[in-house]
């Protein structure tokens, strides 16, 4: 059992969504590594996420393709670096898949950063925290000003919606 | 148990250094893992390596000082990726230690990559192959003209007679 890195989160370099969710780390679990979930939840309405993939491994995948109502697309693409079911998943956009460093960033709205995604069991639901960590306080200050809270905020109202409709339909 | 991760190697972008040691895979292990062995040969001589770090699981920190006959000190700190006890080891100066993106390049010969060392059993031996990736054939061009096959293959040189007289001393 390897043990879990330490995470070090600095307020001047990071932005850190805190929440409690009325669904099960089970099911935080499931909305985050499986397409077929991920792809209704994951970019806030109107936007939209037509193509994921996720292959669930330290040095494996994750791609997403989002887009605009106006049709317009935009791929990320990452590497996964810690898959801790039910408790920690954390991928990166400065390495691709099979830890090659990615390549340098070419434009203003481009950075890369470190996303890690904690689920905690509490009460009836999910004690969730969302991080991203940043090379330096300018990129933290575009990922701010793109909306990072707001963004990421929806997306898991989105997440938690999806996901307990799920579970009603299959009662 | 985590699947390994697939590392796909393109020789357009990467560099490999491969040998057959007579030292065993857990000798060849300690001597990557260990400080106090690292130090003695990491960097070809007259170079010398005062100083190492190592925090031995994904997302601990891995540092080097190496010295000039000069004086003259050089820091490089990187990443773990993936800590396979006797097997495989994977860094990367792509990240800070917690997964942290690194400040972006600043100089010429300054260029992340990710390192991976592979150790398979082989006769009374080691086959020992040490991989660099590189984002882009710049980068690879530079750490090749840097002298990557000649450093590091006389730093394993090093190894090799330090692990061998580390176990004749002990018979």
């Amino acid at each position: 059992m390897t043990e879990l890195a330490d995470l070090t989160i600095d307020p001047a370099l990071d932005l850190v969504l805190e929440r409690w969710v009325d669904v099960s780390p089970d099911l935080v679990w499931e909305a985050w590594t499986q397409p077929r979930h991920l792809k209704r939840w994951f970019t806030p309405a109107p936007f939209t996420t037509p193509e994921c993939e996720i292959d669930l491994r330290p040095g494996g995948r994750f791609r997403v393709v989002m887009r605009s109502p106006e049709g317009e697309e935009m791929e990320t693409e990452g590497c996964y670096l810690e898959v801790t079911p039910v408790r920690r998943l954390i991928w990166t956009g400065a390495l691709k898949p099979g830890y090659r460093p990615a390549p340098a960033v070419r434009s203003v709205t481009d950075f890369a950063f470190t996303a890690a995604i904690i689920m905690e069991p509490q009460g009836t639901g999910t004690k969730y925290t969302a991080i991203a960590l940043h090379r330096d306080p300018e990129d933290r200050g575009k990922h701010e000003a793109m909306g990072f809270h707001d963004g990421w905020g929806k997306a898991l109202d989105q997440l938690v919606a999806v996901m307990r409709s799920d579970a009603r339909d299959s009662v």
